[in-house]
């Protein structure tokens, strides 16, 4: 099952993995696929402190580092600290957050305080501080999750020769990012976790595939990535015959075994429906798939407010919800109703709690059956 | 490229084409797929006409209709025609679309006169004069667009041995509609035309299919078809992989040579990206998607009146959109703005007018060829 993609990265299987977990991307790459550690939410410790227990633990094995370097947000250029952006926190926001938690019986959370002063994530410094450490390490793959890819990041990776990826929801952003000279598109429709845009995987796919084959005119096509809602070989399959070098999946390493994925969270994936997502504002500020929850449904609400710009919404947003996650951890009713975290419609088809490295023989095996059925349906012409 | 669903409505290629256009109808049909006129929008005395032509130009090949058999609606039980329906729209509604058009240009419309008293559409006295018609003609299936389809359409499916189809855009649906009874469930994504849930194709497919299979133990698995999107080869190449018994398309005959769509709004079909759609309730009072225009951008907008309940909204939208249609064909600059219908994703890829015929051929061949390369990614294994 190889692609041009298994060339470029030096992988068995065109399947990319993913995930804020280190134990998933080493899983996911020992396995012959690619690992690629989420580190949007890392401090530059914590990176530095994950890339270098991957390092330990795939044997020179292929992995990479996705990191959200935004071209805009909130505060860019001001200097705030996490403290002084949480002036730009209107009071009507606070009261709504404080309320929608009391409501569940979870107390309020507390303003930042001077001891918790650090650089906030998802600007650009903090995404620059983020790409140095990345390229300290054996990295094959950056990838950038939201927007074009700034030039810092693209220029670094040519000259290291490193793959840079960048995810996509419209053909036009993906003619935008082959002109910047990204590497690799990862074409991600609108059933897919985390910042999406609003077109599915199976129409985004064939579009994006063909308007980089014309931008790319003249040379080797920059190869497509399918992403969104896959799960499953089956799926694996669609996405290739859709014309994907690839797949870039998401959510169904968040129901692994080894996933740090909050137990009562994990518990809701297994048991939702593909209905049971909704894509929202409320928890960074841009639009992300998450699962339904008391949380998102208040914010969807008609009486809620709109939500606050990148990175201001993350500021009001994550510290409640780490802490009701750990309230659900322990059975709290209130906090169990309110717990939510991004994930796509495939959650409908993830039922079991398995280990990375089934999950990935279980796609290879389940594309290779996929393919043999289509073949025999051309075979009994 | 045979499947069972072939073997079930004797055709060559598992590819059903919903259309309002009789000439796609039987194009679709003399093609080798199959072919299913929409019949919710004809009066019976038009469905009538139309089924007889189709019996002219398919010398026997199979051929199906589908209808809206609505489980409840506005006014069921008190017997209103048009007339008496109009009482149920409330004046600021009325006044909302008659200063949408004036604001471009289009005169307000007037509402029915004592000589346009009919029988209204999307309702249960419709639905069963228009499933008599259809009856009485060599029909090989007749669908159900909307929900379950009421007992007397089933029944009459058995006794008349004509498969019975119904679409569903969630897992549960699709449950019940095997428990009604129905023979083939149409698996339709969110980036489908008309009226649509919020599950995209990737995932709504292979939920539907594992459901139904589970659904159906002891026999064989009633056939899952899936809808969403496809306009094109690989997709249906896709949509297999996905465990998909063949194709439910609709958008993609919208741009054909022979399609009766209005010329200005298949001008901006042509022209139109995957991201020019929205899923509103403004046309016929359910979630339905539609080409975005300045009419659904109005409809969109947060001071805009809620949508009325199904027929009320239809008895509203419709006239005036037909007015619209009529001005937009003569150039009026505020129509041309105005002009909208339902269209699914797929519009993005739809880039050429082609003879329905050929658009028949060349998924074929596509679906042909993505087989063939998938196959070749096995073999260098």
């Amino acid at each position: 099952m190889r692609t041009p993609i298994c060339e470029l990265l030096g992988i068995e299987l065109p399947l990319l993995a993913f995930s804020h977990c280190r134990d998933v991307v080493a899983a996911v790459t020992n396995a012959g696929g690619l690992g690629v550690l989420g580190a949007a939410s890392h401090t530059p410790e914590q990176l530095e402190h994950e890339l270098r227990w991957i390092d330990d633990n795939v044997a020179g094995r292929p992995y990479g580092v996705d990191l959200i370097a935004p071209a805009t947000y909130a505060g860019k250029g001001e200097g705030r600290d996490t403290v002084g952006l949480w002036d730009l926190i209107p009071d009507g926001h606070r009261k709504f957050v404080d309320e929608l938690l009391a409501a569940h019986g979870v107390e309020p959370h507390d303003p930042p305080s001077a001891g918790q002063r650090h650089r906030p994530r998802l600007t650009e410094e903090h995404a620059r501080e983020c790409l140095d450490i990345a390229f300290a390490h054996p990295i094959s793959l950056i990838a950038n999750a939201l927007g074009v890819p700034p030039a810092y990041m693209v220029e670094r990776g040519k000259s290291a020769g490193v793959a840079v990826a960048a995810l996509v929801g419209t053909k036009a952003h993906a003619v935008r990012q082959v002109e910047a000279g990204v590497d690799i598109i990862v074409a991600q429709g609108s059933e897919a976790g985390g910042h999406v845009g609003e077109v599915s995987t199976m129409v985004l796919v064939p579009e994006v595939v063909d308007a980089v084959r014309q931008v790319s005119a003249g040379g080797p096509p920059v190869p497509v990535l399918a992403a969104g809602g896959i799960v499953n070989g089956a799926q694996m399959a669609a996405a290739l015959a859709l014309g994907a070098a690839g797949v870039w999946t998401g959510s169904v390493w968040l129901t692994c075994e080894e996933a740090e994925t909050a137990p009562a969270t994990k518990a809701k994936f297994v048991a939702a429906g593909s209905s049971d997502t909704v894509r929202s504002r409320s928890r960074t500020g841009k639009p992300s798939r998450q699962l339904r929850s008391a949380w998102t449904d208040a914010w969807e609400d008609a009486a809620a407010p709109p939500a606050l710009p990148m990175p201001v919404q993350s500021l009001l947003s994550e510290p409640a919800l780490r802490r009701v996650d750990r309230l659900a951890e322990s059975g709290h009713e209130g906090a169990r109703e309110l717990a939510t975290y991004f994930v796509g419609q495939g959650v409908g088809l993830m039922n079991r709690v398995r280990p990375a490295r089934e999950v990935v023989y279980t796609m290879a095996e389940e594309f290779a059956a996929a393919v043999e059925r289509l073949g025999t349906l051309l075979d009994e012409d």
